[in-house]
């Protein structure tokens, strides 16, 4: 076995809900351990954080300055491998800048950033630097996720035409941010939110699973942004129109609606695809199945863990079939390709297959961000939306 | 048992596919009687339509003008109580604006007619004779769907916030009207189906339903009309965002999808309405469940046939249920609401309950398909899409 | 068009539920007229239910002998061309022999009657007389049923290994005979029903879905009947192992359940069959959907309404795919077939296809109940019963 | 935080399907560390996968005996806490027994042992010495399977009056024992899985789920075993009547169906619970939902993650509604709750909760399973299968 990789981890302390799941999705094939943190913004809270989950206290620090000065002071073989940044979004750039800077690996929540100026920044000197930098949008780490993105790349669905992509929620439907939740708080918060609210916090991942699995790029947005909550600052219904960059002769077009009021949802995040030839329906909630329509024929739905399926998905997978996987795993594949790249990087062995999002990934939906906020705002139906890689 | 009603039919003779729905609802109940026809625009193929049904050859007419003339020569005691007109859209309003105007009661498919022009005129005519007109947004017909109304009137969603309504369908995905396949060939010409293409056939079923259900009128429309196969005249995919008039304050936002493009769908119409209280979900294909959502709840299915259910659910119900009802019940319910009001036409009765589409929806319908073509048209996000009552 | 048959009625009057069903689905299609009855065992209630439906006072019958004995005095060209039995059970025998013994085709409920003896008369008097007797086991009507078992005989799915089939209801949960309901009055009293209480009632639907589908032949039942609630005189839950003959070497084995007091389900009739190459899954409450799941691929999903789908599914489909038809369209077809065997008995023309069940298939169902009965009381794991066609 | 408890493995080395899934269940939420194991009966695989797994070089043993010396001769806070025996079932006993009698907490999989005098033996061991001994039935682990026990428990079923358990798979329909895959070629062998193939390997997963969910005893069965596949030596589908002993004057009637062979299942375990108030239905593949259906009113659809769920189900929930949870999560639930138990018995705490199913559970199942096939032998349509708490 290979030594795991060693995790610092900026957030994710007490009263947080994602921390806990990046920490279980790392660790859960024992491919890293998770050895440093400042878990809190709060430095008491950061030690006591720490000191829950049995953190050596020599690493449990109580600022993230802290923790780099003090990792870079230990010997390489001891220190951190990748930091992993899993706060309330408006810490994102500052830690990852500068772990990023200081030249260590980089695991970050989505979204990136408030900015797309920071996005370039971080970009530039992930760039500089060397390091491995991954965004967690964890939906993409999904087998079956994985074997829609194949199948439409191997062109089963023929030139795509539409996609459908659904990011419904309901628990934002009442003013929770009042009640002290502090998920509610801080998401609502634009100050730590950034200028998205529900396109920020689901509507990105939406437009991130569109590129994944179909490599369509958006060229125009048009955007309907509300806040139906009395007293909000944010969005909490994103509903948008979207042309996609022509491909093979065919400008695919798409609807994408995010929202936190759908009462009813939970985390209903859903994919649609539509080709000439075929398409592709899958649903989050229910990730180890794929329906797959191939025109004139019967529906198939393709299942999690069997021969008839792709190598990514086979890869992406640890249990045999009808025994559900499910969002810690998928979440856990992010960290797995992350992981090998980071490896890659040590050893300079080449990578055969960086599967995972980056900073650049993250940089284009802070872009996907900006531009709808700028499209609803617009009277024009149109607002170019299209995105030059950094 | 009352006397059955004379019904007369226009259109729907061999390879039509609606007029063989129409007279098996209209008849399913035994309300009605198929007794005078002039089944095709062909006078040589409308008299061999009605005599494979079996017409009484004196009312087996070679013309729709024949038919009004003979018709109205009978005795009224003989004579047609209403027309039915299933022909192409663009028949509808010659046919209709006649049988009106000489005080024959009407039922007639959608889209009404091809514009608001002929829309108000009809509506006027009507007016003027007094006749019944209903226009068969079958979907409204369904039990389930008349549960849904009534839970929504009922204040059971709270304030409406946010409709996603969806009319996927894939039969129109190849060019298959160069094949020569009847319902393809006049569905996609402009001069016989209007300048609508899905949006007109389907997505007129999409804002009926919408507007049974939750009673919400259109505000504004931002509309992205798509023809997708090369060579195709009409749009087969459109997308919209929608604004709907406030109402106690809320301003609800919408999702309107109509396609024939999307591979893997039949006749996929569904239905979600989100409120501040709760939510609802409705699937045609699959249309004797309801799911509603509220807030803080377990998710409930409502299915067709049980007590716990209101008055017009169960009124348009006729067997128990586990029994499925479907497609035909649902039209034949529109038939029994529009031959009620017939019957109380004739006897000066007063009508509990008009429960069916009337000229008046036809005519909000034909302007809906209007001003989304015209906010396709247009660079400006928001196209004002008001209709007034005429 | 053919002239559309003349159809008699036994029973079917006012309270009554399946009558209307059977009324509506003959007539569908236009190839029946009803045009005489007794309506009702109470000669009063007859005649007030046929002048409900508007039936010729002279052919609205006191008695089943009046009707037998009028419609015989008719010409030929005036008289029934067949009686529809759809009376409370005890009465099928009598009426059925009556008619069938006099020459008229009968259409009949099920189960066919009460004792195999009394099915082995009617199998032979419709023997001599020549007569068409079909039985209504109204879900081999159902399209994709159809479908099921042309995949089942072409051998797609291989040596068929098991069966499971269901039959879920909770209408019976509680006493509801004691309320006066009619359809729970008589179905519960052995007097009228038979020996069997849901095993008769729907479990020999559960046997003539397996027969049909499969054409497996039982050779042995183990079955444990319940009367759940307290006072019912009849079973009310029915558990059976069964063994079906050896064919191809291989001997299938069988689950069979039927209930009345499986609260939350409706009408919820289940057919599963697992053969050496594929399985099938069929649903009632969602009949336009067979599931089939050849080994080592995707499960695919089989539409109503599809080219891909065979002769007999398509025959027996009206209306096109993702507009869904449902109960009254399969028994419909069930009249249709048995029509169609009527007529060609008038002209002696060959009959291409009989696809219907008959008399002797209501035999095998009364055999079924019979040995189920005898196996519950037995002491013996297997019971004999294999059955030989009359 | 707790220390965590040092966890040493028999079984589960290279090659193996669960063993991989006990480790990192067991470590899911770091209330483990595996430390110690002998992972394969031959000593140079064990060695290997010990050495794959990154193991101590001294704690990676050849063989069981010599781990339990190794271990023993530690300190006793170096020493192993528990033992988890992950072999082929054969192998369960010897190793249980030995690490139960030297004082060992033992957490085995099931089946427990091949016969009910070795389960005996073992509960007696475990009492004697006073370890924690669970048994890996991981299917209660599951949160709504948690809820289902508490809603049955609470009364809001009623009596109970029937059970359907279905445990459907499709993996052994073809000889894949004599392609060398490891797992069927164990699984089909007596010498190794013991006396039951599929009623023991799945049946008995079917009949603890029963038992956990309803407190249902076992009085009778009546079963037949098949083996469908030629050459093979054990059962390859089960397919049992039950009946259960009395409880509030109401005798419970149970279907169980295990099978192997089933062609498009994957690992389809269900269970269904009617009550005379209400029925409940889980689904092991869609593990977060549970089907409430309560008499005369909506099903409704009780979702992981929710606050109308009671504290069991709340209590083995890691991550909020929506985001699925599956078999890991379930697994690691079990383990939690052994682990409390373990750390209970070294503090001497009162354990609120021992959620867990333990030496007993497993020795109720290995009667079960002798029981089955006993009376698969009779003929004799009962088998008296009720079992004395040891």
């Amino acid at each position: 076995m290979n030594e795991p990789l060693r995790m610092g981890m900026v957030g994710g302390g007490r009263d947080a809900f994602i921390g806990a799941v990046h920490r279980t999705a790392a660790c859960l094939d024992n491919g890293v351990r998770f050895v440093a943190g400042c878990l809190s913004s709060s430095p008491d809270k950061a030690l006591a954080s720490g000191a829950d989950l049995g953190l050596d206290p020599r690493r449990n620090y109580r600022t993230w300055e802290d923790m780099l000065q003090g990792e870079l002071a230990l010997p390489p073989g001891q220190r951190i491998d990748f930091i992993s940044i899993v706060t309330p979004n408006h810490v994102h750039y500052p830690v990852a800048r500068a772990f990023a800077a200081a030249g260590i690996d980089v695991v970050c929540d989505k979204p990136l950033c408030h900015t797309s100026e920071q996005a370039r920044d971080l970009a530039h000197t992930a760039n500089k630097s060397g390091v491995v930098f991954a965004v967690t949008y964890n939906y993409s780490g999904y087998p079956m996720v994985k074997q829609a993105r194949d199948m439409a790349r191997q062109g089963e669905l023929g030139d795509i035409r539409k996609v459908i992509v659904e990011y419904n929620q309901g628990w934002l439907a009442g003013k929770l941010e009042s009640t002290g939740q502090k998920q509610a708080d801080w998401r609502t918060d634009p100050s730590r939110s950034g200028a998205g609210g529900a396109i920020g916090d689901i509507g990105s991942h939406a437009e991130q699973l569109v590129a994944y699995v179909t490599g369509l790029e958006i060229d125009a947005i048009c955007a309907d942004l509300t806040t139906f909550v009395p007293g909000r600052r944010l969005d909490d219904d994103a509903n948008l129109l979207i042309r996609y960059a022509p491909r093979g002769g065919v400008q695919a077009k798409g609807i994408l609606t995010a929202s936190q009021i759908e009462i009813g949802h939970e985390n209903d995040l859903r994919l649609r695809v539509y080709g000439t030839k075929a398409s592709l329906i899958w649903h989050q909630e229910h990730p180890n199945q794929l329906s797959f329509r191939p025109d004139g024929e019967p529906e198939r739905i393709y299942s999690r863990g069997n021969g008839y399926l792709g190598a990514a998905a086979r890869k992406n997978t640890r249990i045999p079939a009808g025994h559900p996987e499910a969002f810690l795993e998928a979440f856990a594949n992010v960290y797995n390709a992350a992981g090998a790249a980071i490896r890659a990087r040590r050893t300079g062995a080449a990578l055969a297959d960086a599967d995972f999002p980056t900073v650049i990934d993250g940089a284009r939906g802070v872009h996907f961000i900006e531009k709808t906020i700028e499209s609803s705002r617009s009277d024009r139906k149109w607002t170019d939306a299209r995105w030059t890689n950094l």
